[in-house]
C-alpha cells in the first residue's frame, strides 16, 4: 500500500534568481520533504513542508559522531517544457547502500521516489531552463538522537531539499579543469567508507583541496591508501583516461564512490563500441602513457559537473597538459550525449530519464 | 585584553538526576557556551546562554560535508568539595590541532579555557560527587554555512555543553572489557584524519563496533590500513600491552588519536620507573607474547573510560584472556592514581589539575 505524503503549503513564496546568478547550491526552493525515524515507529510521517530551519538539540549525534549520508541528483527542464529526472533509482539504491554501511535504518525505495516526484511536482516552477541549469536534488539523512555515547543513533531525520543550479565549477560547462595528484593526504582506505556518500569523506578532503587550490589547481586526484600508487577518484568526480583509444577508469574497489555518471559513461561507451576497461591503473602508468604519446584524454564524471575534461594533471613535480581540440575527443561527445538525454534533445536508449508528471 | 563572555541566565532550572542513573552523555546542564564565526567578524560574541536547541538551515554544511570536530574532558568534585579540571590545556591544544587539519579557523586558547571555567563556575552544582562520577565537558565546532558546494564553510558555531556522567561502560569502572581485533573494516589511513577528533571517524567505526557487539565484544581494536597488521587503537581508547614488565603502546603515527589519558599514562609510568615504549607493535607480536607467557596485561586509556583492563582479546579465531588478579597489575594502579589525582585524593606531581574557582 502506497504511503500518503502530507503536504503543508508555504504562505510565503521566495523570489527566483535569474539563471546566470544561480551558481551551485546557494538557493533553495519553497518546500522540502521531511520524514523522521525512531525505534518504535520506524520511518514515519512523510511530509512536504515549507522550507525551514531545523531545530536540533546541541547533543544531536550528527554534530558529534557524523552519522550522515546524502545523495545528489538533478531534475531537468526539457525543450518542450517537461521536467525529468536522470536515473533516480540508482541514487535511491545508493542511498540505501550508504544507510547499510553507516548503520542507519534503510528507507522504502518506492516511498523515496514518490517523495522526490511529489516534491518536484510542487516545485515545478523552480526547475530552471537556462543553458546548463537544472534543479539539484539533495536527499540526506542525519542522526538526531541527543546522546553522547559512541554508538549508532536511535533517531534520524531524512530530508530532501532542492536547489536551482548552474554550472558546478562556474562558467563554461566544458572548461578544462586542472588536477593535482595528491601524495601526502589520503582520502579513504579499503575497509573504510570511501565508497559511501557519507559526510566525513568530504570533510577529510578539504585540506588537500585547499592546498591544491593555493597552487592553482581546481581539484585533487586521490591515490590509494595502501601503496599511494593507484588512481582512485577526484574530489567530486570519478576519473577516466583514454589510452590508445581505450577508455580506462579505476575499478570499484571499496574505496571509490560508485558514481552514477560513471556508470552512464561506461554504458554509453559500450553502446558506441568504444573499448573500455575498469581496472587498477597506477599514476605512473598514466604518466608513462602520456610520455609515449598514448594518453589522448583525461576527464572526470559526476552528477554536479556531468563531464569535466582535464586540462592539466600535476604529479610529483611533473605537469602534463591535454589539448582540447582533438577531433576524436570523447569527453565532449559524452557530455553532449548525456546532457542531450537529460534535456530530452536526443533519444534515451537506456530509459535513463523519468518524467515528473 | 581578555574578551568578555556574556551571560544570559536560564529562568527554568532542570532537575538533577541521582548519581546512579546518570549513565553517559544523556543529561545536560542548564547552560551552554556559544560563539559564532564568520569571515568579517572572526570568532565573535562569546556567551553563556540557557541550554537550548540549535536552529540551523537544512543546507548547513555540517549535515552534508561533515566539517565537525570535538573534544571531551571532565570536571571532578574533590573530597573537600572543590571542582577541578584535568589537563584542560591539552584538550584545548588538540581542539586547535583538529581545527587546522579540518580547515576550521582556530580559537583563542585562553578564551576557550576562560569559557570552560566560567561555564563550570555557573554550573558548579551540576558537578556530581558520587563514586566514579564527573561532569563531562564537550566542546565542539560545526560548519553552519548554508551552501552545498564542497569546500570549507565560511561560518561556524563553537559550543560547549556539559553532561553529568557516571561510568562510560556502565557498572564497575574497572570491569574488564572484551575486545575484538577488526580485520575487515579499517578506521583510518596514514594521510587521513584518524589522528583528529572529527565526527566522521566515529561514524565510520559504527558498523564494525556493532558487528563486534553482536559477537559479544565491547569494543573493536583497529589495525593499520596499509598492512592490516599493526595495532592502532580501540574505538574510544588508546591501547597498552605489558610484555615482560614493559608497557608498550603504538606510537603516534598520523592515524592514531593522541590521547590525553594516553599521555598521562606514559608520564606516570616513567615517574614510577616502569619500562615503557611507544613503538609499532603488530597484533601477531601481541599474540606470540601471550603464547610465550610474556603478555601480562592489556588495557585501554581514554577520558571517558579512564583505564579499562582488557579481559579478552579475539583475533583471527584465537581468543586470549587475561587474569585480573595479578599482584603486579598496572592498569589498576594507573586507574587509582589517575582518578585519585583527578579527585584530589593524592598529590598531583605534574600539575595536571586546575581548580575552578
Amino acid at each position: 500500500m502506497k504511503q500518503v505524503i502530507d503536504f503543508v503549503k508555504t504562505n510565503r513564496e521566495k523570489e527566483k534568481q535569474p539563471a546566470e546568478s544561480l551558481g551551485f547550491g546557494k538557493y533553495f526552493t519553497d518546500h522540502m520533504f521531511v520524514m523522521d525515524y525512531d525505534e518504535t515507529r520506524g520511518w514515519h510521517e512523510p511530509k512536504v513542508v515549507p522550507y525551514q530551519p531545523l531545530t536540533l538539540e546541541p547533543s544531536s549525534m550528527v554534530f558529534h559522531y557524523g552519522q550522515a549520508i546524502f545523495e545528489g541528483l538533478k531534475a531537468y527542464r526539457t525543450q518542450d517544457g517537461k521536467v525529468q529526472l536522470f536515473r533516480p533509482n540508482k541514487n535511491i539504491e545508493r542511498l540505501n547502500f550508504s544507510c547499510q554501511r553507516m548503520s542507519i535504518p534503510t528507507l522504502d525505495e518506492e516511498l523515496v521516489l514518490d517523495a522526490i516526484m511529489q516534491l518536484i511536482t510542487i516545485e515545478k516552477d523552480w526547475v530552471p531552463d537556462g543553458e546548463g541549469t537544472s534543479l539539484y536534488i539533495r536527499p540526506f539523512i542525519i542522526a538526531t538522537e541527543p546522546y553522547l555515547g559512541v554508538r549508532s543513533s536511535k533517531r534520524y531525520k531524512f530530508l530532501i531539499i532542492l536547489s536551482p543550479v548552474g554550472s558546478y565549477y562556474g562558467g563554461d560547462q566544458l572548461k578544462p579543469v586542472k588536477i593535482y595528484v595528491e601524495e601526502n593526504y589520503v582520502r579513504a582506505a579499503k575497509g573504510g567508507v570511501g565508497h559511501v556518500k557519507t559526510s566525513g569523506n568530504y570533510a577529510a578532503s578539504l585540506k588537500a583541496q585547499e592546498e591544491a587550490e593555493a597552487l592553482g589547481y581546481d581539484q585533487v586526484l586521490w591515490l590509494d591508501a595502501k601503496e599511494n600508487k593507484y588512481v582512485e577518484e577526484v574530489g567530486s568526480m570519478n576519473i577516466f583516461f583514454k589510452i590508445k583509444g581505450e577508455v580506462v577508469t579505476p575499478q570499484l574497489n571499496g574505496s571509490i564512490l560508485s558514481g552514477i555518471t560513471r556508470s552512464s559513461v561506461l554504458q554509453l561507451l559500450e553502446y558506441w563500441n568504444v573499448p573500455v576497461s575498469e581496472r587498477k591503473i597506477s599514476i605512473e602508468e598514466v604518466f608513462d602513457a602520456y610520455y609515449r604519446g598514448e594518453l589522448e584524454e583525461a576527464f572526470g564524471a559526476g552528477t554536479a559537473a556531468v563531464i569535466s575534461p582535464v586540462g592539466e594533471l600535476s604529479w610529483n613535480n611533473q605537469k602534463i597538459t591535454f589539448a582540447q581540440d582533438r577531433s576524436d575527443n570523447i569527453a565532449k561527445r559524452l557530455y553532449e550525449s548525456i546532457t542531450n538525454i537529460q534535456l530530452g534533445k536526443e533519444p534515451d536508449p537506456f530509459q535513463w530519464t523519468l518524467e515528473v508528471k
